[in-house]
């Protein structure tokens, strides 16, 4: 009976609204068709709400690691110094991605589920003058932080280093200013607060990123952003657009739109502050322990000698159908992450918590039914208040 | 961007499962060509699982009141004596067709949120003799009441009457033996606990219920039971069949199938159970106060001076996306209804919970939050060691 019956609550793929589902399900055009390239062009067009630019943004068929790379093959040459803020599994990757394009990383690590220190940052790049890029993630997926993007984007803008910043599992689901705060190249991914199934990646690109993309030497083919920048405007794609992910976007931004961010984020830093009284009520630990460093799309909780996390997760996927992730590499065994993101309403983050208490007892973790769920409650009922 | 995001928890229509959905989604076939007449054969076939009959069940394109009227026409004629049995709305509504009929029905009504009482039927049939049917409600959908089927069908084995029984809010929610308790008509329609969206329902008659009808002499057209004998050995439907739905129902019956009708008996007593527990752990009261009167498929609770259950369902409905039923007819602002069957896992029984939790504080209701979770928690919890 209940084969497909879930609660999805890993950081990405996120659930998908029936609204973007029915939408996917349109008759599949020709990519190079006039009808499907004037739709597609009107997407692009929406897509700079989320970025909050003014520049173009562009499309491809690819997971987010594919836009990471994108961001890397277009400005890293074999021998340039970048530097790689690293805070988990996210970072590390950017910094994997730099030295496949032979690039010389300055890996500046900060302790695993701590935010990044912007002065740590400036210190660096004092020091190495020659750094010609910054790469960052705006939220660590692996730990659930979030890092302090505007006051990097204040340095960048200051020096001739380029901000490349991951916002994969961050965008929609928290505030990133493209312009504003002085982004060269963002990227996200279509599973994560965008609400639709994975194959899509969106990246953004500055003025000062396109001077160097220009001027750019290293080799790349698929990744050639500017051969997508030399279609968009026959409002195509140089290689085949991934149709009805095309058309779930569309309806997902409008759907976005009509919350509108600023209502979005606050919804986010909800479903996040629910969860997060939940898990001490619970007699569980966070793993980000300053709420100010803390992802609204993603919380880590930490197991101990009396939780095993992976026996929990079997339990809440088995008997209480709710789906959450695990710790990655050095993580794995010792946290599990729930995603929060997209298509959530805080009624979901109740559901949650609800089987959270039911998996906590059938293992017979020492807890106290109802109380994760009253001090969520007790969070939203204040969140209502404050709205009124 | 929650347009369309619901819990919802009228007692019908009701959640229709992801399989059952995209089934519908198949290519409508022709009603009477071979690819459908052979689809439509074996679904018929499959029904007799949910009824427990070796009796043919038929599929009509209408809504339960029009299986109800079907259920009628066929065996009361002007002047005919029948026993209608009267626990809320649904028994009334049986009262009205069979008047509509010219049929002179004997109302044995029980007060709202009781069960009918066999002896009081006894009495009846014995005092008169000349009562050609018996009328009941399986499930009282108006008040949460599951009426003593079985002990009836005892009866009605010894009498000439028939026993017709009205189970659309209770089939797959909660035991019917059709052959086995002695029914010799009963009807379900597919937006209850068969988790199909409205416009189907099902009817399945037995040999005793044959031989009046082949005498029966009243109008009907639409409705007339031996022009969908005649069709069935054809493998198909006098009129047009509800193609879409037939195609849902046969994935709803294999859905069934695999989860056992017993084990989806006691999915459908843990639900109930789970939500008997939360209303007085939330300082509420139940409508039906014996619990095994009490329906499988959907409970009734009632409002006070110090609750306006109107208002409750607009917040429900506004606040935390739950839809609940109001009260029929003259409990209408007295109680307040919330469905539990078909595609409904004891996790939405916790969702639903919550929400009503967080509606009764956001409406001031006295109230601890937490403990109507902790409740139901707690009786899943003893159902799954009790499964072990």
């Amino acid at each position: 009976m209940f084969n497909e019956y879930q609660h999805l609550r890993i950081p990405g793929p996120t659930p998908v609204s029936p609204e973007v589902q029915r939408e996917m399900n349109r008759t599949i055009l020709g990519h190079r068709s006039e009808g499907f390239s004037r739709f597609f062009a009107e997407t692009l067009h929406k897509t700079k709400y989320i970025f909050q630019t003014k520049q173009d943004v562009f499309a491809v068929a690819a997971s987010g690691t594919g836009a990471l790379e994108m961001a890397v093959s277009n400005v890293v040459e074999a021998g340039d110094t970048v530097l790689v803020v690293v805070t988990g599994v996210f970072g590390e990757r950017f910094a994997k991605i730099v030295k496949a394009y032979q690039g010389n990383a300055i890996i500046l690590k900060f302790e695993l589920g701590r935010a990044a220190q912007p002065q740590k940052i400036q210190e660096v790049l004092e020091s190495h003058p020659e750094i010609k890029a910054i790469f960052v993630t705006h939220c660590e997926t692996s730990t659930g932080v979030v890092n302090p993007i505007k006051k990097i984007g204040d340095m960048a803008k200051k020096s001739n280093a380029l901000l490349i910043v991951d916002s994969v599992s961050a965008l929609v689901g928290m505030d990133l200013k493209m312009d504003n705060w002085g982004i060269d190249i963002a990227v996200t991914a279509a599973h994560k607060a965008l609400g639709l199934p994975p194959g899509l990646s969106l990246i953004a690109v500055s003025e000062k990123a396109w001077k160097r993309i220009r001027q750019h030497h290293g080799p790349r083919f698929y990744w050639d952003l500017l051969s997508y920048k030399k279609n968009i405007g026959k409002q195509t794609t140089p290689f085949t657009a991934p149709v009805s992910l095309i058309y779930g976007l569309s309806k997902s931004i409008d759907l976005i739109q009509q919350e509108g961010l600023e209502q979005g984020f606050q919804r986010h830093n909800l479903l996040r502050d629910m969860l997060r009284a939940a898990i001490p009520a619970l007699n569980l630990e966070l793993f980000v322990p300053n709420d100010e460093e803390a992802s609204s799309t993603v919380t880590s909780i930490k197991g101990s000698t009396h939780l095993d996390v992976e026996e929990l997760r079997r339990v809440l996927r088995e008997n209480y159908k709710i789906d959450v992730a695990g710790g990655q590499q050095n993580l794995k065994g010792k946290i599990f992450r729930i995603g929060h993101m997209g298509y959530m309403h805080p009624m979901d983050m109740l559901t949650t918590i609800a089987g959270l208490e039911m998996a906590l007892k059938h293992l017979s973790y020492p807890m106290e039914l109802g109380m994760g769920i009253r001090a969520a409650e007790e969070v939203w009922l204040n969140a209502e208040n404050i709205g009124q």
